[in-house]
Order: structure tokens, then C-alpha cells, then sequence
């Protein structure tokens, strides 16, 4: 299996030796491994934050492409390291929550607690398993070496999930959260699917109400940025196909001061 | 054509899953394509600064490179993608600008309407063309299809360019623009070839006489840095072959409070 | 050669085309070249932070890796570009310091003075050697040509070497010095070695009286961060096997304010 991809999802920064590290492991190992970095900018310790990254980013891969995720404010501890696969791509992790979106939307998920003891990096560190045991065993699987063989299989259901707040429609309307931010711009992404927003009846081009952060406001709901004129504010739906918060060529988050994890409201359409 | 680059210049920045996205998306077309990041931390929206980072980096990469530039304050609207050719090179990006140093230096430029769906990804998002157009476009690039087949050719003088102020040499003396600060070395990027700056007179070694964001200052011209004590500002050729000025070990920009777009000008030597 | 590892180590940060630039410099002479960023936010002319960044990552890298490492305050002076082989690795850097923890660690160091200018690129500026001449030195070792050929034999004594203070142990305690920190968590890094802090008697869960940075303090000496309550200071072997300090799921630095190069002082048990 030539050119395995290895993405790296981490909360290590860009500042240090950190990152590096993790590659030189990988190539010792594998140095035919093509290594992309999704992040490494998830914000210290934050489960949710990496969720979403990779939750975002790993259908947009090839298959046997290998994701190894580290973000794991309980490292050295008795948290299992896992390798996971679902839809031809595999994940390592620790678990701890942060392959909840993985398991919330593919269907055939296969779980095992790695234990094998000849992939980790000896000695074994208790506070850089990133580069003790979870690189190594992505940069091994990424040769090709057969992946049932890294520990016993788990139940799915016992799987460590974080609570990923659902939007409630009612009779009255929409209640969501607003869960991160769209990269530098400042745009706000919820956990509103498209559908659900489209149950409201609102047509693209019309004025909608919405609280948001306790503040109360009037935004088209249109295609794109530039539907509307330059730092007005807009609803749209993002291209995750959730509905997002923006301005044009301006940031929600700096103009209005709402940041994740605010409380959302907009009304049916009258 | 194995091994082909591809390069990736945006305002996305690195602290989500937006980048990542982009690198998947052309490993799935392409699994042989080395990609290089020029830069993920474009200004916002800003055009000039795009243009700056693959103006200034394009022609130290090999023949048949493939450079994707996406700062695309217009997503979703009208504004046409590109690809353009010139120097033996590759450019992906929207019709708005971003090329313009590329349209000034290089003789042989042709440039295409990307048209051609069957090389985007769908459904096309009205928000996240990087994903859905400019990168798959320059992944199927590199694996070396026709590029003649992506869509009509256009005459290159209705090409969006950026205004890139000139410097003015007249009887008195030089009349300029900060248009860029250098790294993280807080260094002022002129608009001032070096050969204008020559006009004037000055010799190296020479104490000269400058106005920068309105502050009267004097500083030797200089080859490097440390021809002048630590702490003290300097006037040297830069390494695009452009005007800088500098602080020995030091910022420019945080000792003297200038930033681009300062004004700046240089009498004629007496 | 195939697929020859070439590492970057730079102060150029991530924000223009700087770090882009060398890539291209390096693929348009050894288009096969896998380049692995250590990191490019080493804090400007900051030699130490450099010594450390590639100090604390070289040896996870396979044989024949390049390490190309450019902190280079006195670019365009007389200072020397260097070749430097150690544990069958490569490091090319100017011969300032930024290789010290490679000479204090390695015992079969040769360094060449480069001086085959059919290497560099022409013209060489006098402000960017790290395009003009380090990167491209890199990439042609990588190549596999015969490193003996770019320049004079130097004797390993004549290198520069950064003062790195050592921790010392007396019959009172260690006295210490904070010399870095880890990642973006916060925690410190001491040059106290794991050996030198067991002399000093404590044992794992024991309360430990800790000066830093002219605060007193106490924290339990445990094998890693959850084994103290969160927010809750404590000290540890890291991953490089030194002496730490941290919180658990919190920031040493930003809780108690306490920042390289601080002292430390720990008594011996009693």
C-alpha cells in the first residue's frame, strides 16, 4: 500500500518541537506515509473543538486514509486508546469523545482497544502518548499491517461520546446553538441541519428574525456572502449543510460579540 | 507526470478543519500530488496581500507547479474562476485579482474560464469554492489532463488587476508606498524597485534622509541587517529586490509605529 | 536516494511566502525531497528557542534525515554556513549556536565550513540565506551527493556553542532554571534532568516544596497531569525525560505567571 495518507488532528500548537516530533516517528516507521496536517490548532484540551474538525474533514479523503487524533487531557491514565474504521477510513484516538461525530454518522463502525504493545514507541512516556502510541500505531497501519490484530474488538455502544447538543424544533420554532466558528472569518456555525431550518417556512431572500446571544435581530436568509451588501449580517446555509450566522466581507463574532456556545432562537414564519 | 506540486495560498488560517478539507479533497483525486502551503493566513479578504504571497514565491518552484490561490471575498457570485498559465506554470483562482503580480511579470500569459463541471466536486457549495472548484480543478491538473478542455479561453486585458500603486521618481525625489511587512521580523516592504531607489544617488554606507508615515527619520544604506549596530534602522535591498526597511535584531513596526500602507519618501542625494 | 526527509526550522513565521519560498527552492532541485516542518514560530533571532525546537526532535527522525535550521540574526555577515553530520544525520544551519544541543548530546559530530558556491543560488542576497543558501544545500544532500565536497573539515571545538546553564546540586538542593514551554498548555520545561531531581529523595505522590520565579510553593511530584485534581499544580518527568511543571487541564504560565527564564530552586528531602 504505497502513499498511505496520515492526517494529524492535535491541540499541540505550531510553536514547539511538538508537531515534528509526531512526523519524524511517522516516517521512521513509515517514510513512504504522506502526512497532512488537518490542525493543530484545537484549542487546548477542548473534545468538542476536535470533533468537529475531523468530524468535518475526514469524508473529503480517500479511502485507507488513517486520521490520528490527539487531543487527550487524560493522558496516561486508564482512557483505552482506540483504533476505529468506518467507511473505509480508520481513526486513531484516544476515548474520550473526540470520534463522537464519526460514530453519530456512519453506520458500520468497528472499535478496538489497541493493545498491542509492539507499535508504541518504548519507553512509554505518561504524558506524550502522540507520539508513543498514537502515531506509531496509525504510521504501522498505514504499511498495511493487518488491523485486527492491534487488540481486542469493543462493543460500539461502550464507546466514550460527548453530548453534541441537538436543535429542538417546536410549534413556536428553532431552538439551537451556535458551535463554533468558520476559520478566520468569524462566521458562526450551528447545530441547525438545512432541513430543519427549511421546516420554519422562511423563503430564501426574506427578512427572519433571530435571537441570538440575547440579541435580537433581522437577517436575510440568501445563497451567499455578497446576496447582501457589504457588512450587513446573513443567514445561509454553510457548506457543512448547516445553517450559519455571518457578515459579508466583515466577522459576525467581532461585529455582534456572539460567540459559540450561544443560544439560538428564530420563530416559524408567520 | 508523477509527483506533481501543488501549492495552496488562502485566507483560511489553520484552526479548523478548512484546510484539511482542501489537501483531502486533492489526495482523492490526485494521491500522488506533493501539496506545499505558500500561506494559510491571507488578511481576510485582502486581494493585495494574496497577490503579495504567490507574487512573491511562484518562480522559485519548478516548471509544471500548480498554484491555487483562494481569497474569494466574491464566492457564489458571478466572478469567474481561472486558470492561467505562464512561465511554464499553473494558477487556480478566482477572476478578482489575486494574479495581478503574475499578469505584470510574466510575457507569455494565457488564461481559461473554468467551465468544465465535470472537474468540480457536487453538489457546488455557494460558500466554500476551494473545496468544490479550485482545488479539484488543480488536482485534476496535476495529474496531467488537457488543460485546453477546461473551458474557453479569455482575452487576458479583461483580466481583474489589482491598482499596485508604482513608486514616483521625480525632481525631488521618490515618492512611495509600505505595501507589506516581511515574516514576523516587523521589516517594511516598499513598492520601490531597487533600481529607482539607485536613481537617487545615494551610496552605500550613506546616512539618507527619509519620510515614512509621516515621521522624519535618517538611516544608512546598507547591505544587511547587522552592518548597522543592534537596534538601529536601516535602509537595504530586500530579497524580492524591492526597498526595505529594517531594525537591526529588531521590528520596524513596533519600534516606529509604521504599517503599510504608509506613504514614504526619499529626496534626491545632494 | 528516494524520498529523502529534508526538516525546516525557521523564524519566518506562517504569514506571507517566506517558509513557501524554500519549499520551492528545494522541490526545483530534488523534486522527490519529503519536507517536514519542525516548526517556523521559533521567536524571532531567539537562538536558544531554536537549539531546543530541533534539539528535542532530531533523534525521532530516520537515518540520512536533512535538518535544515535557519535562525540567523547575523545573515549576510561573516558568520559560517555549516554542514554538520552526528548518529548519521545531517544539519545544516549557520555557526551560531543553533545546533548546540546536537553537539552536547552527539558524540561523533563532523561539521564542514559550505563553501561550494555551485550550490547556492545566484545572486545570493545579502538578507535571505535561507533560500539562498541553506535550503538549497539541504536539498542537494538530499540528493545523495558527497557532503565531503561543500567545504572545508572544521574543528568541532571551533563551533559556536550557546551557554546552556545547567542545573546545579548542592547539599542544600537544585538550583534550576525554567528554559522553555510545552506546546500551548503552558506547562514548563527545566533543565533539570529526571536523574539529578531523584537525588534529591522525593518519591511519586509525595508533596514537593517547589521556589519559581520567586513564588513558593507546593505540589505533589506524580507520573502525569490527572494524577492531581484539575487546576491543581504538580510536577513531572516529561517526555524529554526533564524535571516539569504544570496544571492539570489548565496553564502553569497563565495561572501563576511564571515564564522562561525563571529560576527554581527545590530543597532536598528531608
Amino acid at each position: 500500500m504505497p502513499n498511505a495518507i496520515i492526517t494529524l488532528t492535535t491541540d499541540y500548537g505550531t510553536n514547539d518541537h511538538l508537531v515534528g516530533t509526531l512526523k519524524g516517528v511517522i516516517l521512521k516507521i513509515n517514510p513512504e506515509a504522506t502526512i497532512v496536517d488537518i490542525t493543530h490548532n484545537v484549542a487546548p484540551f477542548d473534545l468538542l473543538d476536535a470533533a468537529l474538525a475531523i468530524g468535518s474533514a475526514y469524508s473529503y479523503f480517500p479511502p485507507r486514509t488513517i486520521h490520528v487524533v490527539v487531543v487527550d487531557p487524560g493522558v496516561g491514565t486508564e482512557r483505552r486508546p482506540l483504533l476505529v474504521t468506518a467507511e473505509n477510513q480508520y481513526f486513531v484516538a484516544p476515548d474520550n469523545g473526540v470520534l463522537s461525530m464519526i460514530y453519530e454518522r456512519e453506520e458500520n463502525v468497528v472499535a478496538r482497544n489497541v493493545t498491542a504493545a509492539h507499535y508504541f514507541l518504548q519507553p512509554i512516556s505518561k504524558t506524550f502518548h502522540g507520539r508513543d502510541i498514537f502515531s506509531p500505531v496509525g504510521a504501522h497501519m498505514a504499511r498495511g499491517d493487518d488491523w485486527t490484530k492491534v487488540g481486542p474488538e469493543m462493543a460500539v455502544k461502550d464507546l466514550v461520546r460527548l453530548k453534541l447538543t441537538a436543535a429542538k424544533l417546536d410549534e413556536h420554532g428553532l431552538n439551537a446553538t451556535v458551535i463554533a466558528t468558520d476559520g478566520p472569518f468569524g462566521n458562526l456555525v450551528t447545530n441547525v441541519d438545512a432541513d430543519d431550518f427549511l421546516k420554519l417556512g422562511y423563503q430564501r431572500g426574506q427578512e427572519v428574525p433571530v435571537t441570538v446571544g440575547g440579541k435580537e435581530m433581522k437577517m436575510k436568509f440568501v445563497k451567499t456572502f455578497s446576496d447582501v451588501p457589504v457588512n450587513e449580517p446573513l443567514l445561509y446555509i454553510d457548506s457543512r449543510g448547516h445553517l450559519g450566522l455571518a457578515v459579508n466581507q466583515d466577522s459576525f463574532v467581532a461585529k455582534y460579540g456572539v460567540k459559540p456556545p450561544a443560544e439560538l432562537f428564530i420563530p416559524r414564519a408567520k
